[in-house]
């Protein structure tokens, strides 16, 4: 895409609705825009956690692997950030992503996505929340999940 | 305490380790040093998120109202953040916490939580990385759940 297309994407996106356009295009110069058809893996759990992508159209699955195989644990969506978690822990991927559809994204990379951040802290307090809305589903998830184990745990007649 | 004294113990913090001593005097004129007994609640789910504590020592237990009552989902501890998910997503407490023991917080209002990462983008990338830390390690847990789960509601012959 042609850098003055890219800020009008910018622009679309919430995480960057706050940032002055002007300054969107030095985010444009320092970001690369992917394209991945259904079946492409963006990134593969145990990977080094090298870079960011904001999903800009299509969906994606997040896949765990487990004793027992694969197990889709999220799909994500037009405006969702792949692969932070990584970067921000510095640990390998922790999930491996595949396009679950067409998809277009922007990658930031872990170098870049630091200073944007630290240039542009309205975009790190849009990260935080979307981080504490994730950790609060999947908190609550777990809660539920913990239930459910803890009733048929007990047997049918509530004993051990 | 002295507003000396609470700079000491802020530097002692890791959260704010890289931040210029000079600095955290701002920080210490707008936090509160609340001081707690086990057994004293914190914060209870379904209040406003009004405020997030730094633990400074002791230990707090995360409890989640489930229809079954009351299920302890994590403890923290020094150094630990509370309750910056309600302040974050703007969302009511998604969880008790009830001090385990004596307890030395640092209370800081929503408020000048927004204003520290916005000054202090550093505190912001620290916070990041503290909630991908936590979503990494729920999301572990929510996925072994659902392993188990998904054996236990199969009957111990894998039928369903």
């Amino acid at each position: 895409m042609s850098i003055a297309k890219d800020v009008e994407v910018l622009k679309g996106i919430p995480l960057f609705a706050k940032i002055d356009p002007a300054k969107l295009k030095l985010l444009a110069f320092t970001s690369e825009y992917l394209q991945f058809v259904a079946g492409d893996e963006l990134c593969g759990q145990g990977d080094p956690g090298d870079a960011a992508y904001i999903i800009l159209s299509g969906e994606a699955d997040v896949l765990v692997d487990t004793p027992r195989g694969r197990l889709k644990v999220a799909t994500l969506h037009r405006n969702d950030i792949i692969g932070e978690i990584a970067i921000l822990c510095d640990v390998p991927r922790t999930a491996t992503v595949v396009a679950a559809s067409e998809l277009e994204t922007l990658r930031i990379s872990k170098e870049n996505f630091f200073q944007l951040v630290t240039q542009f802290p309205q975009i790190g307090i849009e990260v935080m929340a979307e981080l504490a809305s994730r950790l609060h589903d999947t908190t609550q998830a777990l809660t539920q999940a913990k239930g459910k184990l803890n009733e048929l745990e007990k047997g049918p007649n509530g004993e051990p």
